[in-house]
């Protein structure tokens, strides 16, 4: 073996169960890794610190920001978001694959950095069921929904930049089909060249 | 819906087992229609006329050429082999996906034609195996295999110019890679954007 691994960047408006699905694809993947984020957000219930979020101080990020540590960073409704560079090369250069779950704006920076990363884009599968998942979600008060369910507007139309787009309409058919693209990703040209000496050795042969 | 079809060409040296894993795809994938090629060879004892070639004289199959009828045709050890244009335009008409099993030479007029098309190299685990595959097959006078081996030599260097690479180890395994290579080209944002009615909606609301 040998090479890069690969980075599987999820996007898409809130509300679209992103974070469960990138929750349940790292349960039935265990060759990627979850690429966990910093944040100055406080934890939701059934967070947990280091697996789903590294939890920081305003402080401690800004301190981060200046030391120029994040490949990508945010702020989303008064609360920031990164993801630190280190972490990233260090797993790529273990051969690592990563999943990240980021927003847009983060997706957009971290291509800057990593323009090999491949987006996966996922839809809801209608608007009035984005409504209703966003009003579920009794975290937020109604001017974040709201706000939330317009940005969601906006951040659909994002939707043609990225490599692939997936509607989240059942999570098992969603899973599989994220499981899918890793799978065809790893069969691809370029990284099979890189890893497999097997066909190193037939391509000298 | 609506749009066009894929077209999946799979390719690679003979011995690689590239018939039975295209007849279990097919199997496997109803929505892929297996693309019959038209073939001056005399059938093998398992070949079926009209399911695994279309079986015509030489004649008739010079006469097609003449008409310009091939997207792409070969002449491999003594018989001929090709494809009809007609019935991929018809396909890609319908949406209907096509998979081919067709040589190095084939694919490469075969993406002249249609450059959109998914080409997917079949490599054998390793020379041995396929010399133990190509004498297995009792059909081949031994100067045709000698040929054949050869050949492949020659042709597993071309598997650089392919979109997916697969080693067919485990027939079962390798059908379900080629499966994933399907599912994750109907995602990708082009495929997408032209079939799913639900995704256009969501980019125009």
């Amino acid at each position: 073996m040998g090479g890069n691994g690969l980075l599987f960047i999820i996007s898409g408006p809130s509300g679209t169960g992103k974070s469960t699905l990138c929750k349940e694809l790292i349960r039935c993947c265990p060759e990627v890794r979850f690429s966990v984020s910093y944040t100055t957000r406080p934890p939701r219930k059934d967070e947990i610190a280091g697996k789903d979020y590294i939890f920081v101080s305003s402080e401690a990020f800004k301190a981060m920001i200046e030391q120029g540590e994040f490949a990508e960073w945010a702020e989303v409704y008064g609360h920031c978001y990164g993801t630190p560079r280190a972490a990233i090369e260090q797993a790529l250069k273990e051969g690592q694959d990563l999943l990240f779950d980021i927003d847009c704006q983060g997706t957009r920076q971290l291509q800057q950095c990593y323009p090999q990363g491949i987006t996966i884009f996922v839809l809801p599968p209608s608007l009035s069921e984005l409504q209703r998942r966003l009003q579920g979600r009794k975290t937020d008060s109604s001017e974040v929904m709201q706000s939330r369910l317009s940005k969601a507007h906006r951040e659909i139309s994002q939707a043609i930049g990225y490599d692939y787009i997936v509607v989240n309409a059942a999570l098992a058919d969603t899973v599989s089909v994220i499981q899918s693209i890793v799978t065809a990703e790893k069969h691809r040209r370029q990284y099979v060249l890189e890893h497999l000496s097997l066909v190193k050795d037939l391509l000298k042969a």
